[in-house]
C-alpha cells in the first residue's frame, strides 16, 4: 500500500504528482485547475468569509468523516450569517505514513460533500509533517459566500422565538461512543450535514431569521448563553421541547455528559420574528421532523438562559466549562 | 507560566476567555469583534482567494516566526495573481501545554505583519489537541483580495523577460542552519516579507507583469520549471545574474543543497514584456538592490529550463525532487 512521504510536501516532483494526479483530479473544477497562487473569483456585493480547522478523532465516525465535517463546518458557518456558500479552500496537513488510499477516501468525501452543498473547492495547500508531528490528517477549509439576507447577533430582540432545527447531541455522542469502545448496539449517526438548503428554503418563503447559529462545540448551551450575553436579555427555554434521542440520553447518562453541551454538526438555532414561527417550523420539519420552537427572548435584562422542565421547575442553563470533549471536530 | 489546556479548545468558558481576552484583543478590528460565524465583507469585482497552512519548524527563526510567515505567505499568494490583499482568516491548531506567553508573541507577530501588509484578520478558529498530537502550533491563513491587474500562468509568452526580485535561498538556508546546530557566525536572515507593496509600485508605474510567482517550496527551480511546463516553451537563465549570498552558498556547499531549490518567503519571479524591463528593474531595486533580469522565454517549445553559466556552458535546471526540506513553511 502506498504511503504519504515527506517528499509529497516538499514542493518538488512528488508533490506535483500528488496534487495533479490525485487532488485536482478528485476536486475537478476549472478554477482550481488553473493552478495559480490564488483562485480568481467573480463575486460582488456583501460577502461572507469563514475559516475552520478540523482535527476530529477518529477521522471516520458513524455518519461522516473528517472530509465531510470539513466541508459541512465551513458551509454551515457561511449559511449561518445568511450567505449562499460558493467557494471553499482546502488545506491539508498530513502525517508522514498515511495510506494514500485513506487520503483518497477523504478527498472523495470532501468532493461528494461539496457537491451536495453546491460549493467548489477552488484553492488548496498540502503540507506533510514527519511521523508523530500530527495525528493522521488535519484539514482547514475556508469559505466565501454571497450574503442573501444578513443574519447577525446584533439583530436579536425581545420577543424573538427560539427555534431548534433538530434533535441535539448526536455528533458529540457518536464521537464519545467511538472513543470509549462502548460498542453500543445502536444506529446512532452524527448529524453532520450541510445546512444551506434549509436556510435557502426559509429565505424563499420570505423568512429572515434575526440570527442563526449552528450548535457545534459547546452545543446548544454555548449558543444560547452567547446569545443571552450578547443581547443582554434573558432567554427562556422549555426543556420538554428540546428533542434528544434515547441513544444520546443513554450515552450522556452513562458517561456523565450533558446533552445540551454536546457538539452538533448539522443542527442550528434560529431566533425569528413570532409572526414567522409557524411557517418556519413547517419548513424546518420538511428537513427534520424533530425541529421545534424551544423558547423565546424575554423582556428582562440579566443575560441568563433559564430552562424550565415539564414540571414547571426552572434552573439556569450554565455556559459549558472545562474539558468538554477534545477533538470533536 | 500559564499553559494552553485542552479546555481552551472545548467551546466553553475557557475558550471564550482565550478568544475574547487575547486573540480578539490582539487582532483588534471591528469585523472580527462582531463575533459572527462568518465575517461580513464588502467587496466586488474580480477577487483572489488563497489558503496556506504553516507548520514551520522551528517556530522562531532568524528574520521571522510562524506568525510572520503565516501572514506573508498568504498575502504574497494574493499579490502574485495581481490582487491587493485585503482580509485574512487565522486558524490555530495548538498543542496542549504551549506557553500562553509564546502564543501571545505569535499573535503579536501576526498582528504586526498584517499591519505592515495592510490587511485585517477578520475571522478565525482555535483548536487544541492533546500533547503529542501536533508540534507546538500550526497556523492556517486564508485570504481574500481585490484583483487590480490579473497576472496568470496562461499569459506567459515568447520573448518575455524573466526578472527575480532579490537574492535566493535565504529562508531555506536559515531553517537548515537552525536545524543542524551549525551555530554559524552569520547575520543571515530569512527573506520573509510581504510583497504587496512592491507589486503595487509596479502597477502604479503602469507595468502589468504577464505572470508572477513567489519562489517558496522548491525555490526558483520549481517556479521556472512549472512555468516552462505550463507554457511549453524553453526558458533560458543566465546563472551569473542570479544573486546568491555567500552565506547561503556556504550552507549549500556544506550540506549538499542547491540554492535554486531552497525556499524563499519574500522573493518572487516575474515574466514581463521586454519594453517594461528597465522600468521594472528600477522599481524592484528600490525594494531590493539584488533584483535582476535573469533570463527570457525562448521561441523553442520543449518546456525545459536551460541555465548557462559565466563560461557559456549550458545545462538543464531540473525540477526539484525528493525530500527537499520538510516543514520549511
Amino acid at each position: 500500500m502506498q504511503k504519504i512521504m515527506l517528499a509529497h510536501g516538499g514542493g518538488g516532483q512528488e508533490m506535483n504528482d500528488l496534487i495533479n494526479g490525485l487532488i485536482f483530479k478528485t476536486f475537478n473544477n476549472e478554477i482550481l485547475s488553473q493552478n495559480n497562487d490564488s483562485a480568481i473569483l467573480n463575486l460582488s456585493g456583501k460577502l461572507a468569509f469563514s475559516t475552520d480547522s478540523f482535527v476530529v478523532s477518529p477521522i471516520k465516525f458513524a455518519g461522516g468523516d473528517i472530509g465531510k465535517i470539513a466541508v459541512c463546518g465551513t458551509v454551515n458557518d457561511l449559511a449561518m450569517v445568511g450567505a449562499k456558500p460558493k467557494y471553499l479552500s482546502c488545506a491539508l496537513i498530513i502525517e508522514e505514513g498515511l495510506d494514500i488510499a485513506e487520503l483518497k477516501e477523504i478527498l472523495e468525501s470532501i468532493k461528494s460533500s461539496a457537491d451536495i452543498a453546491r460549493v467548489s473547492i477552488v484553492c488548496g495547500d498540502t503540507k506533510v509533517v514527519s511521523k508523530g508531528s500530527c495525528d493522521k490528517i488535519f484539514i482547514n477549509t475556508s469559505g466565501v459566500g454571497q450574503i442573501i439576507k444578513e443574519a447577525k447577533v446584533e439583530n436579536l430582540k425581545i420577543g424573538a422565538k427560539i427555534l431548534l432545527s433538530g434533535d441535539v447531541g448526536r455528533h458529540g455522542a457518536v464521537i464519545l461512543a467511538s472513543r470509549n469502545e462502548l460498542r453500543l448496539q445502536s444506529d446512532l449517526q452524527s448529524d453532520c450535514k450541510p445546512l444551506n438548503s434549509v436556510i435557502e428554503a426559509l429565505f424563499k418563503a420570505g423568512i429572515e431569521p434575526f440570527s442563526m447559529r449552528d450548535a457545534t462545540r459547546g452545543g446548544l448551551s454555548a449558543v444560547l448563553n452567547e446569545w443571552a450575553k450578547a443581547c443582554g436579555y434573558d432567554i427562556k427555554i422549555n426543556e420538554e421541547n428540546i428533542a434528544v434521542s434515547d441513544e444520546v440520553m443513554g450515552i450522556c447518562e452513562m458517561l456523565g455528559f450533558e446533552p445540551y453541551e454536546l457538539a452538533n454538526e448539522g443542527t442550528f438555532v434560529l431566533a425569528i420574528d413570532p409572526k414567522d414561527e409557524i411557517k418556519a417550523l413547517e419548513i424546518l420539519r420538511e428537513f427534520d421532523s424533530n425541529a421545534n420552537t424551544i423558547g423565546e427572548i424575554l423582556d428582562s435584562n440579566k443575560g441568563n438562559v433559564i430552562i424550565q422542565n415539564s414540571y414547571g421547575a426552572s434552573r439556569f442553563m450554565e455556559p459549558p466549562k472545562g474539558e468538554l470533549l477534545p477533538r470533536i471536530c
